[in-house]
């Protein structure tokens, strides 16, 4: 058992069973996470009530010990990883739904409720927390508000930051912000908790919050299509939320050979796909009744077919067919089967620049190597790309700046940004430092200064230093 | 002219009319907007680009001049009012509408459009920023972001936060913050544009400015409609919302004095209006057809009658008439004209919570004094509340705290907040101290004093010390 383990153990003793104390072997018995290094620091506190996070973080400031805070570990950008000596403030035990209000459409949960439990107890009163992503198994609330979750319903609802009402939180300096409101109207002053949205545990550690929800309709129809391109997407998408009967639940865009690649993986037959067709658009809708929703999604695709050069589609027969539909874009695990170490991005592009920027990456890729392609998917009605680099050697680490900069290279100028929903962590820092905004990132030290001058919330992470 | 002025004009001289300094008498035979003291400091800057706005501020740190942001001046609260000695720096010459970009669903603009210089700019593409309230005349859009605006769509699109995707801003050190940013998802870091969202000037002056643009469908029905109380407007709110051939686009409830004085001054016809309603509904719906939107209300409304106990109601029969039974809600100006120096509140409270609110409140009000009564109105789909408090006596120098204690009073407990959408400027001191969260309140005085050493942006304001 680590020493730091049997200290807080022994300082800590009235809190009892709250502390959730895990160390050495047992911890190391338990799966990382989505990064192999998360349990790098080797000791874990697990509180079960916001009282004990205060205490755990009073007992790290006066003894220097340096705080990650963990939620569900499906970051995909290093974000919670640990080095010895460090502590894992994991939100873990924080797993009560605490309530949930169906007139006011808010939720009281801990930090440690994942997103999956909380939209089965909301869809008890037919209702949402209107963000929906593929890790919803074990991601978590606090960890979808310390890394500004996005994922498929945001061109809907928002991200994270907007179906967020209130936050309670262990600050730097052990002080408990709890600010718990469960209303949408705050012009109070500064507020605080948009602070801790977005930042990685930089600020603090999410105790509790509180989650809008939105109506939930579970009748859908559900459609793959093939498009020529991003624009037409964008077009279909734009017809579609335009309908006053309809509601959008999803649009997400394939390009070509990652939907290929992915049936493939899952022996889903692509024989309806037209030969030539660059990319395949993923729709549902959700109406009054299945037949509405079906027809009116037929009708649609078919009214638009020509003018949008429409090439081939299918639309689900039954939610077994529909799910199978969602599998091809959510399971991307394949992508590291048949390209290990393949570079992942997640990047924002407005959406009127869209394709300009896919054939751009493209090129710039093959001016790296003739041999580099990438996987291009991701949530297109927000402009929200998941890139993956493929081809042989795209691992070498002598490669790394310049697959970087084929990726980034134009996005900030265009008005998007390096990371959309992934957040910075460790493998984003060099992107950060380069192709983050300068003056951002210097207001972004002044305040961590100001709130954690021992530096012990997340340290090494964000905001990195420029120099 | 002012010292301050004629230094300015001196010291910057090469900015040339890019600084549109305004002094003396000059300044004062203009309105001063919704504060008397608006224009106390006696001298204005209206810089006509953010590099004229940078060198402004910079001149203030050399010269310790605090600096006064101001918008359009339809603040309610006095968080631009100034003093001599300070400067006016003022969004007024920073109105160009730079972009709007259909494809993306986003207007690049200037701090200082107006609402609705920007809600008939996109208009022209069939879009909306989304955000409406009664002061779209004058408001703008820096204005909104500095108190983090909410108004008559927020139930739907969010709070001004929601809507805004990039800010560009000059900090209390000169440095300009340019981070606009035009998509949705940016998890790029601490995101320190949302510290000037809802601050009132504390931080920074907002220059430009991206905006999210909604569809807009003006088919729309409208009705005035006789409920028991806040509980069952909330599931006739429940209900059109839910509908998924419709789209609701606005909910005003109005307490029944309220409803009636209004309509009194505006001779508006109330024979209709059963005599024992305490209150009446206003809304509005869209759909695809003007005949759609019209059954699909009174045949939603004729469904609730009697379930939710509903007495009485008419729906327009015109544009015109429309446009009068909003008027009823939004020219609340008479109040002062019945009561001079009503004291006025804006408060959220969680939907669930308004009744109960509502009845302590007047009971409240009648233990401090038994002639008290108040107006009550709002956006009740989101919970947010205006107040004015009615009676001989009312504005009553001694009186002030006990009422604001009866207004305040359980709005904390239940979830809400003292001020909604107003801010908290140099009215809502007290309430910020007394109502307000004290350690958020800690939290932003630790980061002011980071960014802003020197305390000359909008000084004597958000965030008072509790000291």
């Amino acid at each position: 058992m680590s020493e730091i383990i049997r200290s807080l153990q022994q300082d800590l003793n009235e809190f009892g069973t709250d502390l959730h104390l895990i160390g050495g072997e047992k911890l190391n018995g338990r799966h990382p996470g989505e990064h192999p290094d998360n349990f790098g620091a080797g000791a874990m506190a697990q509180p079960a009530t916001p009282e004990a996070a205060v205490a755990i973080v009073r007992w790290c400031i006066e003894n220097n010990v340096p705080v990650v805070p963990q939620g569900g570990r499906t970051g995909l950008v290093g974000g919670g990883i640990s080095r010895p000596g460090e502590l894992i403030l994991s939100t873990a035990k924080l797993d009560r739904i605490e309530a949930i209000d169906p007139l006011a459409r808010t939720a009281t949960v801990g930090a440690g409720v994942t997103l999956q439990a909380l939209q089965e107890a909301a869809a008890e009163f037919g209702l949402t927390p209107g963000i929906d992503l593929a890790a919803r198994g074990s991601a978590t609330i606090g960890g979808m508000i310390a890394t500004n979750a996005g994922g498929i319903l945001a061109f809907r609802n928002g991200v994270m930051r907007h179906q967020v009402l209130g936050v309670e939180a262990v600050m730097p300096d052990g002080s408990l912000v709890s600010d718990l409101t469960r209303v949408l109207k705050v012009s109070a002053g500064p507020d605080i908790k948009q602070l801790l949205i977005g930042s990685e545990g930089a600020y603090g550690f999410v105790t509790r919050a509180v989650v809008k929800l939105e109506s939930f309709n579970p009748i859908r129809a559900t459609a793959l299509v093939g498009v020529p391109d991003a624009t037409s997407a964008l077009a279909l998408i734009g017809y579609f939320r335009a309908q006053p009967s309809l509601q959008l639940e999803g649009a997400e865009l394939m390009w070509r050979n990652f939907f290929v690649d992915s049936a493939r993986e899952r022996s889903f037959e692509v024989d309806w796909l037209d030969e030539e067709t660059p990319a395949v658009l993923l729709m549902e809708v959700s109406a009054a009744s299945e037949e509405n929703a079906r027809s009116a999604l037929e009708d649609g695709l078919a009214g638009l077919w020509e003018e949008h050069g429409l090439t081939s589609g299918i639309v689900a027969a039954s939610l077994d067919q529909a799910r199978r539909f969602w599998a091809l874009r959510e399971e991307s695990d394949f992508i590291y089967r048949v390209q290990p170490g393949a570079p992942s991005f997640d990047v924002s592009v407005p959406p009127g620049a869209l394709d300009a920027y896919v054939t751009g990456l493209k090129a710039r890729l093959k001016a790296v190597d003739p041999g580099f392609d990438a996987y291009v998917y991701g949530h297109i009605a927000d402009g929200n790309l998941h890139i993956s680099v493929i081809g042989d050697g795209v691992a070498a680490a002598d490669l790394k700046a310049a697959i970087e900069d084929a990726v980034y290279t134009s996005v900030a100028e265009a008005g998007g940004s390096f990371s959309a929903e992934h957040g910075v962590g460790t493998e984003k820092r060099r992107a950060y430092l380069t192709f983050g905004n300068s003056a951002r990132r210097a207001v972004a030290q002044a305040i961590k200064a100001a709130l954690d001058p021992k530096n012990l919330f997340n340290p090494g992470k964000v905001p990195y230093r420029a120099d």
